[in-house]
């Protein structure tokens, strides 16, 4: 991360928290052991980052700079397994957690794609990646289909967040607000979205013609 | 693309085109939304590809390079939600286009190891790669075991079409000439497959006992 | 490989073998094609490395390199359908070789990483991902939740080796000496975990409230 470091770095800390502590709620689901329910942690936090990062030839990852990142996921994830008869007291926290992941994480893989100059198409889908994939690893790895193609607005306010933020990067506004704006923007969305329960029109084909 | 590029390339984005749609037929089948429809459009087309890329490290990625592949294969799966009430009469057609995006593929993922000198069965491999990974994942991610290992004479076309084009190259036929000939005779045989309901023996295994 | 490959590669190869054919059983119960019983060989033999070399960015993978790996891995899945009617009288046979691959694996695993300078987390972690990673994409293109997740002591076995076998490196004991301890260690715990059905924990969380 370049020098907007400083204000991502508590939100990434939480980011990947939050989204070990919901990898390992669903590894319970599937009533997998602690190892099981660390490395589902671990994935699901760090997984989108390390697609983005094999998709883009980025090295080194980002975990494998910085190992202590398994120690943190993995410790949520194990962390979890305590907390888990309280979680439905704190469901909604959970969500906006969860939220607060996909807008950051979002951002960082922004970041990152124009850092290495990428035509603006990618630095969404970089975002989107960064965002996204770990959910979707941890609903294929938990032999679901993945959330992410089903469900609210999700994708969707990734690309918007990402949108917002190289809108604002390239119109030369300060980096900390324009991380600023882009992460109120994304969230509101976000939380709007669950709140009303905002959803994309689906398709659904029935057909055995095809 | 070495020089072979103007031959190959309307073929390569009608293959494009049509996994994309297949991709969209799918998801329509899992219920996805309108971006999920979409992604998939795009993972099943660009993924062969990218995961072969990624195994040889060969960078930049296609679609990393060329971002409006995303756009051509997202909006072929949009726009299959459109046609999707008359995809039924166009079932014939699917099933061609379809077998010529195996071919193409698999022609263009050999052609990309034969440019890094790569040793012959990892052409024959990045070739296979190019032309099956695509549904593996479209399937993964639709929660079905994927077809590829299971059905009609699908990777085995992909093999064929790869030995035939090294062959080609090889013995230095003009490169044009061999395209034209794997082309052909890949697509015949796949089509010769579908309509003769060929396919490789199964082995099946029921012991619990292992 | 560094020069403790005299030692290391018939075992890897035992492994590799090993690990095609419980992958060729996997897809024997999914009934999949002769081809589809080859390649999936070749993914759960060739997987966890391939993983492992994409994510520490270690070029050539051991196959492209190597590719001769591809017909051993696909010629010993394929001979498993053959012996298949007599691989319940050898179950016990399976097992240990399954074991042995996992402990060789994670070795060859810590090797590479220790030959790039990692740190020792990501050593453990290369290990691990060796060893283990094989046989997660089994369960994911069959369509299972993979295994590792949930059942025995397995990347259980995989850290303790892969920390044996560090901390032997680390001490300057003659390399030989380690590998060779870090692999009865591993395997005997490997064994006795079986034998005795050790487990560890497993969390179950079934509340609809997350």
């Amino acid at each position: 991360m370049p020098h907007t470091e400083a204000l991502l770095f508590p939100l990434a800390m939480i980011a990947l928290v939050a989204e070990a502590m919901t990898a390992a709620l669903a590894a319970g689901r599937r009533k997998m052991d602690w190892l099981g329910v660390a490395m589902l942690g671990c994935i699901t936090a760090l997984g989108g980052g390390s697609v983005r990062d094999v998709l883009l030839g980025h090295y080194p990852l980002w975990w494998v700079d910085s190992p202590y990142l398994l120690l943190v996921t993995g410790g949520a994830a194990l962390l979890t397994i305590g907390l888990a008869r309280f979680v439905h007291r704190f469901h909604a926290i959970f969500l906006l957690l969860d939220a607060i992941g996909l807008v950051v994480f979002t951002i960082m893989g922004c970041n990152i794609a124009l850092g290495m100059n990428q035509p603006l198409l990618i630095v969404v889908v970089a975002g989107m990646i960064t965002g996204c994939v770990g959910g979707v690893l941890r609903d294929v790895l938990c032999n679901d289909v993945p959330l992410l193609f089903r469900s609210e607005l999700y994708a969707s306010v990734s690309i918007v967040t990402g949108l917002l933020y190289i809108g604002g990067i390239k119109l030369q506004v300060s980096p900390d607000l324009v991380i600023a704006a882009a992460f109120a923007v994304g969230l509101t969305f976000r939380l709007l979205a669950i709140r009303l329960k905002l959803e994309m029109p689906k398709f659904v084909y029935d057909s055995d013609n095809a």
